[in-house]
């Protein structure tokens, strides 16, 4: 398999946020587009909890990548103008450093020893990286949901690192109720027997707990409204069905099947576990004296584009507006679309025509 | 400890919707008020998915019922004038016979050869014991959540046999976001190791899955607005802590814990798979030549009342407002009332200030 990864090597030890440190470290990230000669024209990706750094198809990796109707030559993050860099997080186990990977403190791998990671430790490898290539301030820092809460960690820690941000469906701190979805998640994967304490293997696999959590995420991500549209009462064929009493009778029964299936053996559950309540403890209020608001007003960006979906359940619109107000009362000249697209939070990866218009627009403008 | 139940016996065989019957089948039920002479006043109350009949305290049964606040003497629900009934469902285990039963035909319980149980069987059952009651015509059928579907289930098979209809945060069909929400409930059982088919007893019970299930549950019964202002960031006490690392930490973690603990051994598994899946098998259209609308129109009350709530995701507002719309189409007068209660599909239970008064105000109006 073709492979455009590249790798930084993070500062060792890489001390962390809660008091752990990493030694030995490593991100894993892509890059599209050409740095210019005054390293200006940088755009930073950080992703929501799953993708890896592959966002769009390039030379190394002709594959299609999780953004790839908007990032690249001519499209709305046009990789003809931009050096665009899309890193996989830390903690993740797409390439980066994770639970999965060999503590070489004991030559085993990390799994539950693997230190408490933040979105600030996530952040803090990620702008490591920029630094390591030589640019001291992005163009732009852009963050999707879980990467829109590192980007706000990011810029807490490093005011005025970047010059512009877009932000995107996203939170300046975890409220109750996404808490609550991502708990109950983790307790889905640890209380799978073959979770064992965070230590399975290929043959012991804690399949059922990642496939209620990976469930329980998309139901989350999309919008009741989109799937009255899409699978109303549309039960499966016959032959689609197997003879359990309970087993699957609808179509949006199989869909949510077809996602789990392809995510619980591609996604490391302890990895799952670490980002998860990474998330959860994410405040940006601790940056700005208990002060979410207080604390925006402090990330010193030019200008910002902040983008929010009305049927987005698990980060909802009001929480995009406070981010976008909170950016302006620091100064920044900011742009604030609310979109009323009906896949709920993952319609940014879905509603590419109207995402991509209003990043386009942005970038457009100087 | 005190009972106020009364047993009513069904027909025998019970023939139900599906083809299976049941033998010497009883539905438990309770009672507050006077039949009068006419035997014209009657209110049937239908419930969600949990509640026992138990819908408020009585001379034999003191403590306080499920809907307390809404039931008795100068309440909004007036024992002093009307003559109440609370059925428990079919295929409950507050009583009524279910899957935890003894199957009369094997002598042993039921479990996964009860048989399959829909919306329109619970409904039917609970005509059965008005008529046995002699009552013929009930001045007003009243159901909440799954009981609203189970009451529009009665109304499409017995048109006519309510003067008036009260229907409470319910659905006319269920729509794919609450099936995907139920059947990952329903998996969240299944995959309980202790599930074991339905061959579970007290020593070795489903207790993860139903934890799961129930907090999946009580997440989509509220609201994440509500949550905002009750819950917030609040963490957990240290010692209300464990040392396990993806342990508890907020508060709102600790809240859907309390409320799984009272669930999970108060009620049996398979009796919650089978009334789970009647809920997604519900489609009133079925009863209309594959029109909801048609259905509704054909139910034949003179009024009815449909509250709804806006911050329900579980049970929408629009579909309130077909209901209400379909009964109007059908000649009905209806009052339509959109709550903004902050409780989600629980504010019934909860905001019982505003429900009570549009409903005092409904049975009021002659």
């Amino acid at each position: 398999m073709s492979d455009a990864r590249r790798w930084f090597e993070l500062p060792s030890p890489f001390r962390m946020k809660r008091g752990g440190e990493l030694a030995g470290a490593r991100l894993a990230y892509e890059t599209w587009g050409e740095l210019d000669a005054a390293r200006g024209n940088a755009i930073v990706i950080l992703t929501g909890l799953s993708p890896s750094a592959h966002a769009a198809s390039n030379a190394e990796d002709p594959s299609p990548g999780w953004w790839e109707d908007i990032v690249g030559p001519g499209k709305a993050i046009d990789t003809n103008r931009w050096f665009v860099i899309c890193v996989n997080t830390l903690g993740s186990c797409k390439g980066s450093t994770g639970p999965a990977d060999v503590n070489p403190a004991s030559g085993e791998p990390y799994r539950l020893v693997f230190p408490d990671l933040t979105l600030e430790d996530a952040a803090n490898a990620a702008y490591e990286l920029v630094r390591g290539l030589g640019i001291k301030r992005l163009a732009c820092l852009l963050g999707n949901s879980m990467g829109g809460m590192t980007a706000l960690a990011w810029l807490a820690q490093h005011p005025g690192s970047a010059r512009t941000h877009v932000s995107i469906s996203t939170a300046p701190q975890a409220q109750p109720f996404a808490i609550a979805i991502r708990s109950l998640q983790r307790e889905a994967i640890r209380l799978d027997p073959n979770w064992n304490n965070g230590r399975y293997d290929d043959e012991r696999y804690p399949e059922a707990g990642m496939s209620i959590a990976r469930k329980l995420g998309v139901i989350t991500y999309r919008s009741a409204m989109e799937w009255v549209g899409r699978f109303a009462r549309i039960r499966l064929d016959s032959d689609q069905r197997d003879d359990d009493p309970f087993g699957f009778e609808f179509q949006v029964e199989s869909y949510l099947a077809g996602h789990a299936r392809r995510f619980v053996r591609g996604f490391d559950p302890n990895s799952y576990l670490y980002l998860s309540r990474a998330s959860d403890w994410f405040d940006l209020a601790e940056h700005g004296g208990g002060s979410v608001d207080a604390a925006l007003a402090r990330l010193d960006v030019e200008r910002a584009l902040v983008i929010g979906v009305e049927t987005d359940i698990l980060f909802p619109l009001t929480q995009q507006q406070q981010i976008a107000d909170g950016l302006r009362a620091g100064g920044a000249e900011v742009d604030f679309v609310a979109l009323d697209s009906p896949q709920g939070h993952d319609a940014f990866l879905v509603d590419t025509a109207r995402f991509g218009a209003a990043i386009a627009g942005f970038l457009a403008a100087r």
